[in-house]
């Protein structure tokens, strides 16, 4: 019970901009004495810190202000895009202070990854932002399915010969540091809890745009991972019944509509089929179709280039009608949507899906459904690799309770 | 944290069909000397009775198993379906004493449909099989959407005129029992989770075929109500991207393919179309086609008649492919189909459900999603309704922590 009090005062601690003890123990049902005795103790091993000012309150006496202390603990982040391997060292308060890029290395062995992911993780200890003994481990974000308890990732549906590779083992190995491995999207999901969108909202469903799509769902303040771990593959909800076949084995999956070369290939088709003048796009394409990649379309779309704009917009209507399901079905009160996926094109997607969620949804009557972009962009799943680092040591879980 | 402790001994206790006081310790994490004193307190109150059988474990010491004392309380249940009242007198194990039912007043003014609820729970406490001192109250069950703070339905889309009507308020005036109000789905979730399908699973799904579609959501042992109380509209999936507006705002909702509207205009659209010798409804609409209604042709599909089970398949493959973005959303472990619009029909869903669950989610490879038929049946919603009033007693909840 102690470690779950603590648990609870820290989050609360956390999630505020600065909160005295009297407002801890209102928020949280605890008594001011047990929130002191936790307070005392948090401030000796400090992890928090008296902020200087004190707020007189209304009519009261003067209450001190209490903050997390940034520098108490860092972790190491590591996200494994299939493009892209993305590493950076994050504090207690989720601020990254170092953030590192390299491209993941294909065609090869898993073994070179792992070589490759270690030789990133060394190059960001390197810069010593931090004393190495302040850094309580490596977080891993890796592509799904994943099976937590083996620490493997289990036939990827975009990484050919990393079926069931022990992952968290070989890396663990390979950089001294503990690991802690979770899919992707849920830590993109955790990062906004932490210090993104998601902050001390108590539902909320994120989707996560990238080389797929995913998502994550935080239910009643906590991650929800589901009975194999695996929840929030939002990516994977048949949006057209006649659509195309997904590998996953449905048909007409959202994914498979809306992912970077999908969208490409739908822009390409309406170049190749009607030129327009009034479209950059369609000069480039012109010259040479190569150069309409993913990332040019969606800065095209920012600009109001009508191709690029038109197939955007019917994509976020795609995502949209999934947002409806899932305000329908798990009655969140936020989505959140991120990922280098949408990159520029984030107010486009917002727009579209608030106007389908204020519409739609069976119990919009009682409340409309909220939808905001990701602040920490596509720093998201880095960010939230090293929560998971430092998540178990200050968030309430029923697990920690029920141990006890 | 003492109370929080006993719901969960307590919910041990009634989710196993027999169970000693060390084994409740292995499963909770409690100390043996904090089993003792619950069940000790349990035992002295009533709620628990010793089994006169001891089990020997295996090389130890026999031990005594403890089980809930169906008698200790009751509850009257009551569902308010539209077409149907129907109530029950519940014991603490989940078995319904008595049930009555009879037709909801339709075209009327609620408070009509309120005193016809009255009488019907009257009767109900006539039959005196328990002392009316031991009805700890009324449970609810009515569609949504519901305001639960206000205890009224909000905008139902089947009741017109019943637009915030106090029904809590009413019902309890008229009846003299506390009222708890709650969704009828999430009702028959609670349901099964106290008695049913859902026993001791983390993660469940309930599906409700009813006058519509609905659903309940157990995840982490815990009914997940959502942020406005209103999770589970599992009806209100888009299963057909260019299919018919429904009344909630979306396009080609499950609920309008698949409820008894639907299916009954659909084989009455085959049977006019193409009469066929080998189906007997084919005869029956000849003659009279209104004596083709849905349970007739419910019976007709469990027969084996080709134009019912050609419907009935189609629309099971609807609710498959919404179980499937179910599993891939929020990682179930069970998909439970209950409620009387599958009445004879629940093997032939099973079967179409479970093959799609085994085929198409992402996370197959991991754990394949089990489906069930309720076996409360037709009485899932009125037995989960009476569990409402002695769910709180006897269920963990994370409230009753931390509201101490």
């Amino acid at each position: 019970m102690g470690r779950y009090n603590r648990a609870v005062v820290l989050d609360q601690i956390q999630l505020a901009d600065g909160i005295s003890r009297v407002e801890i123990a209102q928020l949280t049902g605890l008594t001011p004495q047990t929130v002191s005795g936790i307070v005392r103790r948090l401030l000796d091993e400090g992890i928090v810190r008296e902020d200087g000012a004190s707020r007189v309150a209304s009519g009261g006496k003067p209450r001190t202000t209490l903050r997390l202390n940034a520098d108490a603990g860092s972790a190491v982040g590591l996200h494994f895009d299939p493009v892209q391997l993305t590493c950076a060292i994050v504090d207690l308060t989720g601020r990254p202070l170092v953030v590192k890029k390299r491209p993941t290395p294909t065609d090869t062995d898993p073994s070179d990854v792992v070589a490759a992911m270690a030789e990133l993780v060394g190059e960001v200890l390197a810069e010593d932002v931090v004393p190495r003994s302040r850094v309580l481990g490596l977080g891993l974000a890796t592509p799904g399915p994943i099976d937590q308890e083996l620490g493997t990732i289990v036939a990827p549906p975009q990484l050919s010969h990393w079926d069931r590779v022990p992952l968290r083992r070989m890396l663990s190995e390979a950089t001294r540091l503990p690991v802690t491995l979770d899919n992707d999207a849920t830590a993109a999901a955790i990062g906004e809890r932490w210090s993104g969108a998601g902050k001390g909202v108590a539902n909320f469903a994120y989707f996560f745009f990238g080389t797929g799509v995913g998502g994550g769902l935080v239910l009643n303040h906590q991650v929800y991972r589901g009975g194999s771990l695996n929840a929030g593959e939002f990516g994977h909800s048949s949006v057209l019944s006649d659509g195309p076949q997904c590998y996953c084995g449905n048909r007409g999956c959202l994914e498979g509509l809306v992912n970077p070369p999908a969208i490409v290939a739908e822009v390409h088709r309406r170049l190749a089929a009607q030129p327009e003048d009034s479209s950059v796009l369609s000069r480039l394409f012109a010259e040479d179709p190569a150069s309409v990649d993913h990332a040019t379309i969606r800065l095209a779309a920012a600009a109001g280039d009508s191709v690029a704009a038109a197939v955007t917009d019917e994509a976020a209507e795609r995502v949209a009608s999934v947002a409806v399901s899932i305000a329908n079905f798990i009655d969140v009160d936020l989505i959140v949507l991120g990922g280098h996926g949408i990159q520029h094109l984030e107010s486009r997607y917002v727009d579209i899906v608030a106007s389908a969620l204020a519409t739609r949804p069976l119990a919009r009557h009682i409340r409309t459904v909220q939808v905001k972009s990701s602040p920490l962009g596509t720093d998201g799943a880095v960010v939230g690799s090293a929560a998971l680092v430092l998540h178990a040591t200050y968030s309430p879980q029923l697990s920690a309770l029920l141990a006890h």
